[in-house]
């Protein structure tokens, strides 16, 4: 079957573009044990950036010819897997193309008529495993205690922030404009807010936690970064979730204000939610419920046209989708 | 009585020296339940620097006009409280000084017949509580794993070697010169030693530690600790103790690498030996069991003469020292 792919024709240095990438006619079948998918959404996420580049990571890299990686819900029009028949909806590695096949193990499905197809890329999805596993895990994030969440009002950050407020957290969000603020307080019920293309970061920080920061659940990096260092409390933890003010930066800039740690004998923590995969099921259960019962909400910026995906991809770097980015195929 | 002492005349912004203090007569006396001791060594330490920044941390900033703090051991010559008398050894804040009075509580007694005095500021002192609390408890060290130690010659860097050999673990030590290299694995065991004055830091660590790092405990901060974050394994554990390189810069690096929390779902975590109070005599006795077995080696380097104060502490700056560095009052 015909596939509208992206590939990789070469590895960007700084920001990445439409140059980085072949838009090109594949062919795609189902071999014996897989299914065939006609992708539907592919979740466009920060970590795509790192993938780019040829570096020891948690994954390999994507190789400069192949199509471009990337998370995705379909239909399967073809299975020669017992386990999955035509019309179910799936969930997997589609990468970005139209039609996409892949082992039938590899493929989890999925169901629509409980929660929207394009919110399994997000809530119920990947981002939404992050920021459960990243805030309570992770972060031993306790209630009383203040949360500083970075990138607020993306996919992960929102969840993050929602989840700290049912946990009892005092939940501070940093974002970018007065739409992404106003949208934190008002309808995801944030405690503050900081504007950090209007505000005095650090000063509006301050005032926004006045007893210092508990958890900092970092989704930027950079300056971000280096302000809640300064801010922590005692025991604090700082949970590096990504960091995607430096990804498109040729040098990544170290947080300097580190020994804060010393001072405040506290820790900071990476993580890779892959890690937690055995426990996907415990997280989307309680995150439905939460949403069904109207505490945690979603949003979804979702783009049509795969043929828009490079663009797609920097409007995420530039901070300009406003929810969970998402490719209509 | 009178006191020979160091006060601070200013706040340094690089580098400390002699133009930072004044060297005057006092006066001490002992008031009702104080003890008036007679200081015999004063421990000179990483830590004295932050010390005189007018910045928040774990402890108050030395005052401009005030004797600057420093830990150390003396006699007893005169005491208004029934708990010490003439005679007795203690050690306590003295400060940089020749005789120095506080309440008796805030000065312990310690017994010179056990372990010789100089010791008492050394690996049963607050570089060995460091080492230990540091290594166990915030490093989590376990059998079989690999560590590596930065200022491995210094006084907490060898004892945490030692520790780290007794608890059976690969040790690689890195250090500045020769010698300090040749004593590390000849005298006191390490399994490798990499110096950082001679040697491509990165290539020998990694040709080290070819399974990559499980606890790296950083005293040094700086390029150094960027190579250690680069090879990291997996779950990880940077122990942030101190970052000598970076106490007399005016403008502190942080660590470039240190996304490779992320990608080895590692943690970087500080603390400070205070927090660990209640339990220096379960530390003290197993280091002087140690000690006393040939397990666990000391090494002091003494200066004589309180006059030298200024340029003893440039040497430890400088990395000149080898072994715990202590002036003889």
């Amino acid at each position: 079957m015909k596939s509208k792919q992206w590939k990789l024709r070469a590895r960007p240095t700084a920001m990445v573009g439409r140059e980085h990438f072949d838009f090109v006619d594949g062919d795609v079948a189902a071999g014996e044990g897989e299914a065939l998918v006609e992708v539907q959404y592919v979740s466009l996420d920060p970590a795509m950036r790192g993938w780019l580049n040829d570096a020891k990571s948690y994954v390999p890299p994507v190789g400069i010819g192949e199509v471009m990686r990337a998370i995705g819900v379909g239909k399967v029009v073809e299975s020669k897997d017992p386990s999955l028949k035509e019309g179910d909806f799936v969930t997997g590695m589609t990468g970005v193309q139209t039609h996409a096949s892949a082992p039938a193990k590899s493929w989890t499905k999925i169901a629509p008529e409980l929660v929207p197809l394009p919110r399994w890329l997000g809530i119920v999805g990947m981002p939404g495993m992050t920021a459960y596993f990243g805030l309570f895990d992770v972060g031993a994030a306790k209630a009383g205690e203040t949360l500083v969440v970075s990138a607020a009002a993306g996919a992960v950050g929102a969840v993050v922030g929602q989840l700290g407020k049912i946990h009892g957290m005092r939940v501070v969000g940093i974002a970018g404009g007065g739409d992404k603020c106003r949208y934190l307080v008002d309808e995801l019920g944030f405690d503050a807010v900081v504007d950090y293309k209007n505000d005095d970061v650090k000063k509006k920080l301050r005032e926004a936690c006045p007893q210092g920061i508990d958890v900092y659940f970092d989704n930027v990096g950079g300056e971000i970064l280096d302000i809640a260092l300064g801010q922590l409390r005692k025991k604090a933890r700082v949970v590096i979730c990504g960091a995607i003010s430096q990804y498109n930066s040729p040098n990544i800039v170290g947080p300097k204000n580190y020994l804060s740690l010393l001072v405040n004998r506290a820790r900071m923590e990476g993580f890779v939610v892959f890690d937690f995969a055995s426990r996907y099921a415990e997280a989307a259960m309680a995150i439905a419920k939460w949403h069904k019962e109207g505490k945690l909400k979603a949003r979804e910026d979702i783009v049509e046209g795969i043929e828009q995906f490079p663009e797609t991809l920097q409007k995420l770097f530039r901070g300009e989708n406003f929810g969970k980015l998402i490719l209509k195929v």
